[in-house]
């Protein structure tokens, strides 16, 4: 990709941003990845009547692309999948603050495309399912499809402690199965024993909101479904809670040993 | 977290004291990990009536909390989980006596605090499912949440014996997971393995109490429901065979050659 | 175990019946778990009316009971699991012809006593869903909980056409798995991935007979049903396809090179 | 199986022929298993009424027959498992073209092989759930246990996009697990991975034609129901989309650095 043999000082110039360029490419497919596979489940399980696929299903499928996505960016960007992740690699001084922003953007912008992706991929699934008629609520709404909603009973108050437990057990998890210093999953095994927190966690914890907190996840696909005909109720509940936990904030490579 | 640079003779007393201020803390937040994770799971099935999770996925995630929890405890407090099991270290050697009432009561405390962190989680959802009214019978039971309750049908002697063979099954899977003379797992994979144990035991052997022996486990969250609004009913069958399952007593260091 | 200290000529004497005596141990065992948990799963499903169990969870389960079971007896008697499997390791000269009718015995030995475990187990709920009343046929039966019987549709030819082909791919399956000039698994989780081996099995080649040829695995519980109350019905088609699948013949140490 | 101690020449000349036929072998063998068991699964299902068998085992054992067929085929033939495989092979270079036809025609006759070894597997089974009438519409269709057809309201153009995607996912998910350079899985458990990726594809993307792309995955059972007594309406929808997920492109030793 770079010029053959360039001047040194160039060279200096164009590797980094030829890293820059990389990290970006690589968090962009870790994130449509990510997405498009956690909302194809949900497309498959819904359009299909829950005969292609369940509750169950659609929570495996999540946690599986949390583990796909980590492979995917892995080494490259760090996979962090998430706006509040890059920034609090940016607060532990691991990503320089000047690509907060450009993170940012790429986790957005991915999260938009592979929203629109999967609407292209179940776009003959959802006329038939839903006759054309594109809704938020209802017993064929397919807005859910994309972003997370909360449970009808959730106040704000549990929906908040639900994120802040959620994020902590999911934080805790990742920094266990991490810290080589305590007891650290094999080398190139990490991704999938994260892929296993995921799950439990959405096993446990996954009925108030979907889980959520990761601004990217939530924002970009809800813009998506406001763009493309399901209206501006996706945006009820403005707060809404952003899932943490579809967003696998792992790769932290030297974690801090955790109980030192 | 410690003086910086304390006196020799005084920083070896403090080093001790931290080791023990950091074990408490493992093996708390290893049961913390462990008993949000598999009451979230009942908690998630049964107040959705289980369209957000089944017997299966309670299972499922109760292993896989095991799994969490040996990863966060590990190899700071041994991730005991369970008194029984640091009785068990004491009369092998393995734990100084003294510390065992320490361990109890952390374990005890933590699977408490637990319960409250579940209760508090779903609160709306428990709300919303139950009309406020917390019972430990009836179609509309929640208590079974918290802690384990026999099925109708069992009798004190084969709920004894049920006790008595799961807990001998785990053991000797344990054992031989741990092995590492006989067939051993790659370091740093025994947490998943000792989870897909406690899951075929589950799968197995879970019908007749849902599992337990573990003190902690069992009178913690009893404790919890008693206090919380579900009266002395969760007494009922005071010694209520507590679960000595999802307690994955691992963590044995150097387990003695199984068959020498 | 043994003698402290005897005259070396006596300790070696010493030291092979031990070995054998641990062989014998450790077969036992593992044919032990193997059954107790394989037809524990069953009867938990059977007994709680498929509230608790289900045909996937029977799958699972038996496939992690191979798992944990190869653990066990890994590397002591090499947990043959199978009387024809062990006819196999003579014909191949690993294991010494004097040592087939012993290890078959303690194999047959085991899977009647993991039968009355099993029964023990789930006395009070046998009783509870049967009302007492054992049997073979109906929709009441409990017989298959312990041994396999085939569909009714089944043909004998098909039966035994099922099994030869059952069986090939399992062999096969199992010489790729343990094949380390192939693609051979990281030592120690072999048994994880002939677990998962044995659950796709279950899964495309379990509908006709529910897996079999082990005559161990199958003429134990028989035995067991038969005595138990069950009846002579339990010998309904004498040579029933016993099953080869749920007896993982594993353990091959050094399987010669597959393609070479 | 070649000559004891031949001429030099000769012995180069018959290794070489020797190699092309252990690769033929190994490619036929890793595709029977594949096909066996990805058929087995769906006949499993169809065929008991999905009393043994449901979607989501179709799914997993469609997944776990890829890992072990990956584990059969592995370091002998690369189990490239489809033609459009081994082309993109021959175009790296990392295939002769001229091994080309050969390695297809063997994926081909063995898919074709192995769709007849479920039919006879699952004759009676056939017969029982039919009455002998072998249909591809209907309620009790039975041509997609063999080849996949695309769901009623899928649009040429849509089921396009869905290959497209759906091979895009796989390749990019492939390369991510097996670059060394990024986060590699372990030598032994790419298989494994692989499966989980399958398996994910499956539950995300596989509602719209049930995945394919692989000429000789879905040609050789569309040969065999159309000779078999399902007649000519099995070619529906000539250019049917053939499945490239179920028929994993693993193996590609060294692949390049992903983003480099």
């Amino acid at each position: 990709m770079a010029l053959e043999q360039p001047l040194p000082a160039v060279r200096g110039q164009l590797r980094i941003r030829s890293l820059l360029a990389r990290q970006c490419l690589a968090e962009f497919l870790s994130v449509f990845v990510l997405m498009l596979l956690t909302q194809g489940a949900v497309a498959q399980a819904v359009t299909s009547g829950e005969t292609k696929g369940n509750f169950f299903t659609m929570f495996l499928a999540g946690s599986l692309a949390v583990t796909v996505a980590i492979y995917v960016g892995g080494n490259v960007s760090g996979a962090h999948l998430n706006p509040a992740f890059s920034l609090a690699m940016c607060l532990l001084g691991r990503l320089p603050w000047t690509k907060l922003p450009i993170y940012s953007f790429m986790q957005l912008l991915s999260s938009f495309c592979a929203s629109g992706a999967t609407y292209i991929l179940y776009y003959d699934a959802l006329q038939n399912y839903t006759g054309g008629n594109l809704t938020v609520t209802g017993p064929k709404e397919t807005a859910s499809i994309f972003a997370t909603y909360p449970a009808p009973y959730l106040s704000l108050n549990n929906g908040f402690l639900d994120q802040v437990l959620g994020t902590g057990i999911l934080i805790v998890g990742l920094l266990a199965i991490l810290d080589r210093q305590n007891k650290g999953v094999p080398a190139g095994l990490e991704p999938v024993v994260v892929g296993l927190l995921v799950l439990v966690i959405g096993l446990s914890m996954g009925a108030n909101c979907g889980a959520p907190i990761n601004p990217a996840r939530d924002l970009g696909p809800r813009l998506f479904t406001y763009v493309a005909g399901w209206g501006p109720e996706v945006f009820r509940w403005e707060m809404a809670p952003g899932t943490v936990l579809y967003s696998a904030k792992v790769s932290v490579p030297e974690s801090p040993a955790f109980f030192s």
